[in-house]
């Protein structure tokens, strides 16, 4: 009865906040969420693929007092970034099999929305989760919105959700 | 393990095409999709709450050749757009009952996309389905867009879908 299980990618990425390598506010919620009210009990029904895309520039903002002496030094800093990357995806892979739900996680490098947008049209999930800092006009003019552009643009339905309130950081461009 | 079931509130309305009385294609398709994808064989996890938000202006149109001459032309104007509307969440909720999930409908009158935001903060749902035409930004400019406004500002996760593309009518703008 049930078929092939439902394939839902999510696109998540790493917390902005300084000293806190971890998956972001808004892909951690995103992501309980979904197990929560969508796969629940049927852990077979679903398969979760997970997309990381690394920003360079963003990724690349600790080097700004790096010095590159050698060719070995690009390498280390090629090294770190996808070190990671790994690390973020080892999160969600590792509470996926804890819990019997199949998975696969990959990294891209580019722009976010770009990025997920061209994922989706390869690899035709049957919908697309993002999560959203949930800002106001105001705060979005400078963070760009991620989840705007793939609910308009990706060749899949979309879920956009929100974080929630209660789990704003500080500053609530962090996530 | 499973506990209350994911409430999945769904904005449904009428085909815009004439002599076509049944939900529209994009209403139709996210519904059967969320069937599906999301719902799968776990009937008893989820509970369906559709909403259908009647346009005074847009319900009113055929009443532009019709002649008032008492009060009870107004009466029974006001029944055949409630017939219109029962007859539209009919639909919907026999499919449930034949699937064995259980849901809630109700009709409510006013602007889609500001009723569905003010139904959503009154029910709470877990999150909110909406159907999209899936239109370019030209064709956009003409019919509004409930699921872009809803993804934005309704205050719970927003599962947006769009419109097959094998599925459009002639005009794109019909659904």
């Amino acid at each position: 009865m049930e078929g092939e299980p439902t394939r839902i990618m999510m696109g998540v990425n790493e917390s902005t906040i300084k000293g806190y390598p971890h998956a972001s506010i808004s892909s951690k919620g995103a992501f309980e969420w979904t197990l929560q009210k969508i796969v629940r009990s049927n852990t077979s029904g679903f398969k979760l693929l997970f997309l990381h895309v690394q920003v360079p520039d963003e990724d690349g903002f600790d080097d700004m007092d790096s010095i590159y002496a050698s060719p070995e030094d690009f390498k280390n800093m090629k090294n770190r970034d996808r070190a990671r990357g790994t690390h973020l995806l080892e999160f969600f892979v590792t509470r996926c099999h804890e819990m019997g739900i199949s998975c696969e996680a990959w990294i891209k490098r580019g722009d976010p929305k770009e990025e997920i947008c061209h994922e989706v049209k390869r690899v035709q999930p049957d919908f697309l989760v993002v999560g959203s800092r949930g800002l106001g006009p105001f705060q979005r003019v400078f963070v760009g919105t991620v989840s705007e552009f793939c609910a308009k643009h990706a060749e899949c339905p979309v879920l956009t959700i929100k974080r929630r309130a209660d789990e704003a950081p500080q500053d609530p461009v962090d996530d």
